[in-house]
């Protein structure tokens, strides 16, 4: 591929150097929310658009931690990326990670996915980057071997083996002690996800698993909320965080408030207080849920065009969410700070709507320069905040109006399945919930190990 | 516990030595087909129950093959045995490995799963055993790396991650042998489970993801069932076979009979035919679904008993599925071979309605002895063969009336529904089916990768 044939700016036609009959390249990083929505975006426009993830479907991310207590399986929240785009033959899906951009060739270098192809370069004329964060287990990744997450469907999968295999220690351990070690589970961090996992546990322990033990009692587990604020769900109002919390000792679980965690292991957590005083909670299980930092991609870009970054790594884009001095390429999600019009840098909250209106938005800014115009800038329509607890109970604000209970809960219930990708999840999610809210049961709890992990194994195990 | 407390024999009541208040102890090893139904069978007795298993669900394995291709999801085929005996009061569930039986002091000596504490010994009066099989790779257990099986739930979600990584590769790959390598599936046996995964893999390839790769052609894709008879299927009668095989040729299977695999590794397969000529074919996914061995606890209580073992590792067990000399220990399923009237010892195949029937009988045999009774010979009631070779294609042997097609497939659909543990599996089950019926569409075509291998990695990649 000669360089110089490659056009100088976004735009298309006008160019003079580019061959009249090739369409303008859309390369998008990532799958997520903004990713999918930025392609959707741009399917029906005159362009040729990569997709790029080093996953193959894109996860419903908002309810992974459903598939972490075991209420759903992994194939209803996540859906294969090229069924979503079967029909759109301008849309291409690459299985890659990312190895780097080579912003002045205008390119993605990218790495293979376990023993795939190291595919080539791809060459754009729009780079839209939506490649989302992690956990960050402030700064201590040691922790995350014994405190894992919820984000990705691997990762909520393994938290779902580890919460039933506790019960399971517990059912077989004789010291009472050690049994209430194992009937432990400490969450952290009282954001929506921490908020959502601590009060899943408590039904799982409460509900679902009551009658299913014979010596340990799952009702009798402790479950801790640790949170470094003064109130659970700190990003709504004080009045819901207190109707929160209530509905969350109601479940049986106790929120541990202004307490940092300064030390996990795998059989407890160190906390430490206002006061400085430290204390450790044995716990054999611990879920993280607490300080995001952006994906590695963001530092690149910011490196790459001299772009501010953040302490949580984002990288702030301007107001129409491109990279400073490159107009092609765009940055949104979690990953990204936006310039606001005073020159501040705004930080959005990292959920799904944000990256669901930035990847609608950046779509339309590239079809608009597409027409030789210009996109306004990005504003984000605040539709409100939900966050659910439990059976039934959740919490809303929705642009000022506070929702608590049944009614909050059945917003959220709704407001979920509507944006859930694919019709056929949609059904089996509405069964799923359905079933257990009539039943109080969760049919998906399974622990799973690696195939791996068997095959090196003698053949005197059960069921081989 | 005082050994002398214990009953000499497996009866209760008239047992002098025995305390007056405690119950009868039966033992089960295994959660499969067999040893579900045998604690089915023995909830309503006076009899306390300990099931033990190293998994915690029961796997409807004859599904597990549609795991494997992404129609079905591990939730929809596996069952939490804790939900399936939530009500007996009378059933223990352990979540243990066995580490040996001692026949004397009756006695199974457990291992620990994973990291949860060991359990102590479990003395019983009555044990039943039904731990299964798996697959032999004729003796080459190095090829298992390369040839994963659909037996358990674990190597059926690698299965389903090779093949789906498979075409994957093939849209990366530049070079058309390679990707010719990426694109030819060998499955290894054409009993019923490789020609079911067979005929998936073809479904999938030509079907399912038709129109979503942009670069390479799932539909051009090879699928070879290799097979050392000389027809498919060789447990139904030969016009079924040549039927089976004419619906698999439709699907764009292509039969390999009369071949025996020499060697397998990472890129292909290589065969021996009835002229010892050997021929090397490149295929990057092998499935194998040929020749199986039983449990190593078959072998163990052979050698414990002095019962005979055979070439596949089981053991032969009495008329009334008894160890010769050990009327309080039973054994059943794939593990065993029954001895006959005239002495020999009979294999029954390896499939679920044996080991469901022999669970029950096991059951009954067992609450025959408790009444001071004895149970009559164990006796197969063969009801028929059944095996599917893809959309709307089955045949059928019921007791001599041969039956293919659309009825034959409507009868498999409907006895496997039937026979799936929970209202809940058979629901989603019957959506997803009708939804892939309607769509041709699989919504479960997932690669996931362990969430280990993903802790390690660095920031810098997608949807962390």
């Amino acid at each position: 591929m000669a360089a110089d044939s490659r056009p100088q700016g976004p735009g298309r036609g006008g160019d003079v150097l580019s061959a009249p009959e090739r369409a303008h390249r859309v390369v998008i990083v990532g799958g997520g929310f903004g990713g999918l929505h930025a392609a959707r975006g741009l399917r029906g426009a005159d362009v040729e658009i990569t997709l790029i993830d080093r996953r193959n479907f894109h996860l419903f991310q908002p309810l992974s931690y459903q598939v972490a207590t075991g209420a759903l399986s992994p194939g209803e929240v996540a859906y294969p990326l090229r069924a979503v785009f079967k029909r759109n033959r301008n849309v291409r899906v690459l299985l890659a990670e990312i190895a780097g951009f080579d912003l002045r060739r205008r390119e993605v270098v990218l790495r293979s996915v376990g023993d795939l192809p190291t595919p080539e370069p791809v060459p754009y004329d729009t780079l839209i980057v939506a490649a989302g964060s992690h956990y960050s287990y402030f700064g201590h990744d040691e922790w995350r071997a014994h405190a894992a997450e919820v984000k990705s469907l691997e990762s909520a999968l393994t938290v779902r083996s580890r919460i039933l295999a506790a019960f399971e220690a517990a059912e077989l351990e004789r010291d009472p002690h050690r049994r209430a070690e194992w009937l432990t589970f400490a969450v952290v961090g009282a954001g929506p996800t921490g908020v959502e996992m601590a009060g899943q546990i408590a039904e799982l322990a409460r509900d679902s698993l009551r009658g299913d033990f014979r010596t340990a009692d799952p009702g009798s587990g402790r479950i801790l909320l640790i949170e470094a604020g003064d109130r659970v769900l700190t990003g709504f109002p004080p009045s819901l965080s207190a109707k929160a919390e209530r509905s969350l000792r109601r479940l049986g679980v106790t929120p541990v408030l202004a307490s940092t965690v300064v030390d996990v292991d795998g059989t407890g957590v160190t906390l430490q207080d206002a006061d400085d005083a430290t204390r450790r909670i044995p716990a054999r299980t611990v879920v993280w849920a607490a300080g995001v930092t952006a994906s590695g991609l963001a530092g690149q870009l910011a490196e790459l065009t001299g772009a501010e970054k953040d302490r949580a790594g984002r990288v702030t884009v301007e107001a129409d969410l491109t990279l400073p001095g490159h107009p092609e390429v765009f940055a949104l999600g979690d990953m990204v700070r936006v310039r606001g019009r005073d020159g501040t840098a705004i930080t959005f909250p990292g959920v799904a709507p944000v990256a669901i209106q930035q990847g609608r938005y950046v779509a339309k800014a590239a079809r608009a320069r597409l027409r030789g115009g210009a996109a306004p800038p990005f504003r984000y329509h605040d539709k409100g905040n939900l966050a659910t607890i439990g059976r039934a109970a959740a919490v809303a604000d929705i642009k000022g109006i506070k929702l608590s209970g049944f009614l909050a809960w059945t917003t959220w219930l709704l407001v979920h399945l509507f944006y859930l990708v694919g019709f056929q999840n949609r059904l089996l999610v509405l069964i799923r919930w359905s079933i257990s809210f009539a039943t109080r049961g969760r049919g998906a709890r399974l622990i799973t190990r690696s195939a791996d992990a068997d095959a090196g194994r003698p053949a005197a195990h059960l069921n081989d």
